[in-house]
C-alpha cells in the first residue's frame, strides 16, 4: 500500500450500489476548491478501480460543472458501451446530490501497430540544470509537483507585458513517484493558466473541460518510473471570456505519452 | 424552412419524452455508417432544439462507441447542471436500445472581455486560386464540401512516401450555407485521418472521440455567412492502433472560430 499522498489524495471507496466515494484532499487544495487535475484522476480512477473496465485509458473528457467543496463526493461510472476490445464509460460525481463533474472516458485493449511520434520534444537543457520556478501565488497543490520551467515561466512583474502563452517545463511529483495513468491525468492539468503568461495579468480563472489522450500504455508509463516529464502548453484563441490550450507530455527518454487540451474561463 | 442538404440531415423530431428521433443521411454516408461530422451535427442540434438550453455552444465532446447503423435513432440531450449563465450537457444517441454515441457539451452566455487569437490564419493563396481536391476514395458524404488543399492533399500515389501529417486547405459546405453551430461542427470533422497523409497507405480507420471548442459566438459564425473556412490539421503522435489531431479552423477573414482535436483507431 502505498503511502504517497497523491495514492491518498486518490483513493476510493466503493459502494454496494456500484458507486465509489471520495473526498477532495487539503494537500491539493487550490484558491478556490480542489486542484482539478486530482479531481481529474479521481474520475479516472473510478473507471481504473471499476470491476467492469476492459483495457486502459485511451481518453478523457472531464468537465467542470460547478466548484467542488472540500467535502465527500459520490463518483458513478458507467460502461455504455463495451465492444470486443474497446468500452466507453461515461461518468458523473455528486456531492449532496448536485452534479459537479460530468465527464467521458474511452479504455482499450492496445496492440502493437506501425507508429511515429510526429511532435518531437523540444530540445531544452536536462531536468538537473533547470532551477525550480515559482507558482503565481502560494497554493497549497503547487507543492505537490517538481515544476522546472525551461520556457514561459510565470510572469515575475505583472506589468501587462506578455506576447506569447508558450511555457515549457520539466515537471514531475514531489516527492517523486512511479507515473500511472491516474498521476498521468494529473500532470496534464499542472500548467499554470494561459492568460497569466500572455497577459502578465492576473484574472480569476477556472478549468471548464479537458481532454487527455493517452498514447502510453501501461509499460510505456512504468518505463518513465520517476524521471521527468517534458511538459509544453500553448493557447489557441482568447475570445470573450474563454481561452483553449493544447499541451503534450512527452517522459524524461523523449517518447510523447500523452496530448490534452483544455478549456478555461477567465474574467476581464 | 431551409431546404439545404444539410438541414434535412440533420432536422430532429422532439418527442413526448423530452428525448429526440432523427435519421441518419444517405446523402452523407461514409464508407461505413454515417459521416460522423454530421452525427456530430445531429447531436449539437438536441442541445441547440433544447428547451431548456441556456445561452450557445462553447464546447463539445463526441465519443463514437458503434458503428450506426443507416437507420433511426434516439438522442438524450440532459441539461446536468444549470449555473448562472452556463449549463452542462450529457448527451446519449441510442439505436435499438443500444448505446451508439456519448457525448457531453458546454453552453454558456458570453460576453465582451479582452481578447487575442494566438494562433494566426497561415498565409496562403485565396480560395478561388486553389483548385479542387479529391478525396481518398469516392464517398458520397465528401461531394457535399468543397475541399480546397493548399497543403498536404491527399496523396494520389500510395507508396507509403509520406513524412508530415500536416493539411491546410479552404473549405465551406457545398452548396454554400450560412454558417452556423451545427454546419461549425460538421466542418470541423472534414479533415482527412491523418494517417493517410502521414504514410501514403491506406489503412482502415474509425474517429473514436472529437472534442471542439467554439471561440466563435453566433454573431461571428454569421458574419462568416456562405464564405470559406481555412482548415488546418496535424496529427501528434500515432502509436498502436490510435493516432491523435489537433485542427484549426479560421473564417476568410482570418479570425479563428474554432479548434479541434480527435483520436482515430487505426490498423496496421
Amino acid at each position: 500500500m502505498s503511502s504517497h499522498v497523491f495514492d491518498q489524495a486518490i483513493a476510493l471507496e466503493p459502494q454496494a450500489d456500484g458507486t465509489f466515494t471520495g473526498h477532495t484532499s487539503a494537500a491539493y487544495a487550490n484558491m478556490v476548491g480542489p486542484f482539478g487535475g486530482v479531481t481529474a484522476a479521481q474520475v479516472m480512477n473510478a473507471v481504473l478501480l471499476h470491476p467492469q473496465r476492459l483495457g486502459d485509458p485511451v481518453s478523457l473528457t472531464i468537465n467542470f460543472a460547478a466548484a467542488l467543496s472540500h467535502a465527500p463526493f459520490v463518483i458513478e461510472a458507467r460502461a455504455a458501451r463495451t465492444n470486443r476490445s474497446t468500452q466507453h464509460w461515461v461518468i458523473e460525481v455528486r456531492q449532496d446530490g448536485e452534479t459537479v463533474i460530468t465527464a467521458t472516458a474511452f479504455t482499450a485493449l492496445r496492440r502493437d501497430t506501425w507508429g511515429v511520434d510526429e511532435d518531437a520534444m523540444p530540445v531544452c537543457p536536462p531536468p538537473q540544470d533547470v532551477p525550480m520556478g515559482d507558482g503565481p501565488m502560494p497554493i497549497e497543490w503547487v507543492k505537490r509537483y517538481e515544476m522546472r520551467p525551461v520556457a514561459g515561466a510565470m510572469p515575475t512583474v505583472w506589468d501587462g507585458s506578455g506576447d506569447s502563452s508558450l511555457t515549457q517545463l520539466w515537471l514531475r511529483d514531489n516527492p517523486p513517484r512511479p507515473l500511472d495513468f491516474a498521476s498521468l491525468t494529473a500532470l496534464a492539468d499542472v500548467f499554470f493558466p494561459r492568460v497569466f503568461v500572455r497577459r502578465a495579468t492576473l484574472v480569476p480563472i477556472g478549468t471548464v473541460t479537458m481532454t487527455i489522450y493517452f498514447h502510453a500504455d501501461a509499460s510505456q508509463l512504468a518505463a518513465s518510473g520517476m524521471g521527468y516529464l517534458m511538459g509544453q502548453a500553448r493557447a489557441q484563441a482568447f475570445r470573450n471570456g474563454y481561452f483553449d490550450h493544447t499541451a503534450q507530455l512527452w517522459s524524461e527518454a523523449g517518447i510523447l505519452l500523452a496530448t490534452t487540451q483544455q478549456l478555461v474561463y477567465y474574467k476581464n
